[in-house]
């Protein structure tokens, strides 16, 4: 079902990091659900973790455990979320860090824990620790593609991409694996995404570039609305190249390869989301300021309306407007606001544009990648969010039961 | 579909309020999709329109013409939402007005134009005008029957209700009709709702007492979070008893009625929800302030992944508590949140209940009416969301092609 989506035929080693994954049978059978990626003795660290309240024990574990970057093991399994599981998730999330210090002879501190799937159900910490010993023992630089395929849930594909950037001092590399395709089913809750790199960078400065990128990135794509309760997004350096990134210059051309991989990755994560049949970019320039065209396209992207006419490739451009008109923008005039799809112009002056034709918005709708383009004419902002569209599959996906 | 929801039998006449309905052939054939009202002489009307920015031509004329609440008649078409028509769409609606007044011999200013409909294709005026003279000499007491009927869409079910209170210096009635079901297919946008009363009362207060009856009925239900362009809530009072609403105790007694009967009116736009399956009560409760409290029952109510899962009679308690965790709820400890469904206790500590049983938590889920009680522990403020679950027909119901 994903929308123009292909997993990649392979991902590029990065100097200095290393990966392996096992199948624990945590909730899947005969498939690799536990994956151990370690970033190496100097790697500086920079994580996102979720804005909700409620987040899952192991994003606790791994936000004070992180503390300033300093950390080195990165632990993560699929099919448990271990969220909404009160004082015992966060037990069992030490626990499984504390188990896999002593496999490592490592401290506990310096392993970040990571879980995805089902909500509410305790975490098989004995089948976990069982895995520990094989999982470390095959580490190896050349696993990125089975790492991706290890942390997956219900996507459908395996998504990861790589970048290479010329710095002064010398080339670095940069591979990213991410999952995640709404808050899934059944509970497969989680967005997470892994980047590494061999650039040697401090964490401070990593921190910056990466909340830079995740914002038009991870931020700005949307399945559902709904965040989930252990989103993360981590980036690892582990400076194996030897290549500082230290003037400007490098510092622009590193975070436009971060960028542009976080981009890749997280469309990755639209085009294949549940029950995906449309890729559609919304976005709003214009607005007087960033937070208005934000909301704007939010609102827009969001509108369930707006996503079941795109599903059915309806060139009902009425909606867009009634959810324009929804974001709660400030003296807005009507007049001013302009559409178009695909490049075809289809709403100003409050109404549709002179010589538009049903044939023409049919055309455009009908197209499996969307560019809404939202003019408010009010000043010299923009926002781009991307979203997919609304469709039974959606309905059928999160409305199965969950055995 | 309608989730327990039966049309009345019959709807009270309320002295001085007249009705009168016709077929225009404005979209529909065979079945009357005009209505006239004539609040009377004396009429104080108090309106609440859309607060979306981008509100139907009818809407800012009827507006305008209101002004400080002195006006008589109301002229309401089902079919057309004269909405994203531009100027020519204004043009419509004064025109019609004037129309209705040449028929009348009343100033235009004294008519309130609603429409309700597809959005964005031009209002069949001739078609209306022509059908005036036969409206305006058909007025009568007792036709709010035909009237709820006449300004239904998809509605799938007529909605009206009837109520008296004895005041003072004697009895008044109360009767009220509504149209909508989300913001409807194929585009049927607008929830409308009209309300006349004999009561005699000054417009100024009736705005008030309307304002608060619409802050826990037409503005605390949700079908789809979009708000249409068109929508309206009018109460004409016509002051034909002679019975004035004055003493306080009065007036806590009229507005108890207004408050019994908007709710009566929207929860039966919700029981009549597009593809609607389940009616749910969101509640929050124990919250720091009523914004709070409202923003949380809001964030859940509106939730795809929370609405899916009630469409399956899925006792999916994780992800009502993620909804909970990314409601933006500050210093919020998931340890003092308790949630339950239908009297069954399902979240407390962070986790679930000791003791709660997947069986007790489908049979609370598996019922068509659902109340979903939700303790932040923090406070004591309070609201309450009135919303519907989230079906394949709500997909296909704005999915299907416009034609």
């Amino acid at each position: 079902m994903a929308v123009a989506l292909k997993a990649p035929t392979h991902l590029a080693p990065v100097p200095g990091v290393r990966l392996s994954t096992c199948a624990a049978g945590i909730r899947y059978r005969e498939r690799d659900d536990l994956l151990l990626i370690d970033a190496g003795p100097d790697a500086a660290i920079a994580a996102l973790f979720t804005r909700n309240a409620f987040c899952a024990a192991p994003v606790q574990v791994a936000r004070e455990h992180l503390g300033d970057g300093r950390a080195r093991w990165l632990l993560v399994n699929a099919g448990n979320a271990n969220a909404g599981t009160g004082t015992a998730g966060l037990a069992a999330a030490r626990g499984t860090c504390a188990a896999l210090g002593r496999v490592l002879e490592a401290p506990p501190q310096s392993i970040l824990p990571f879980s995805t799937g089902v909500i509410g159900e305790p975490l098989p910490v004995d089948r976990i620790e069982a895995a520990l010993p094989a999982l470390a023992a095959g580490l190896d630089p050349d696993r990125w593609m089975s790492a991706a395929r290890a942390i997956m849930t219900t996507d459908t594909v395996l998504k990861g991409a790589s970048r290479t950037v010329a710095l002064d001092a010398g080339t670095v590399t940069l591979t990213g694996i991410a999952k995640g395709s709404g808050m899934i089913h059944p509970d497969m809750a989680t967005m997470l995404a892994f980047v590494g790199t061999d650039a040697r960078i401090d964490a401070g400065a990593l921190r910056e570039l990466l909340a830079a990128a995740a914002e038009h990135s991870f931020n700005a794509i949307t399945v559902d609305g709904d965040t989930s309760t252990n989103d993360a997004l981590v980036c690892m350096a582990s400076g194996a190249s030897g290549v500082t990134v230290q003037s400007a210059a490098d510092r622009e051309r590193f975070a436009g390869a971060l960028n542009a991989l976080c981009l890749e990755l997280a469309e990755a994560i639209v085009r294949d989301g549940e029950g995906a049949t449309k890729f559609v970019r919304v976005t709003v320039q214009a607005a007087r300021d960033p937070e208005e065209a934000r909301r704007v396209a939010e609102t827009v992207a969001l509108s369930p309306l707006v996503k079941t006419a795109l599903f059915a490739s309806d060139p009902n451009w009425g909606r867009i407007l009634a959810a324009v008109g929804r974001a709660g923008v400030e003296d807005f005039r009507i007049e001013g606001v302009r559409i178009s799809v695909n490049g075809v112009a289809i709403v100003s002056d409050g109404g549709r544009v002179p010589g538009y034709t049903e044939e023409a918005g049919q055309q455009a709708f009908g197209a499996p990648e969307l560019d809404i383009l939202i003019d408010l004419g009010r000043g010299s902002a923009g926002y781009r969010k991307y979203t997919c569209d609304f469709s039974y599959d959606y309905v059928r996906i999160n409305a199965d039961y969950r055995s």
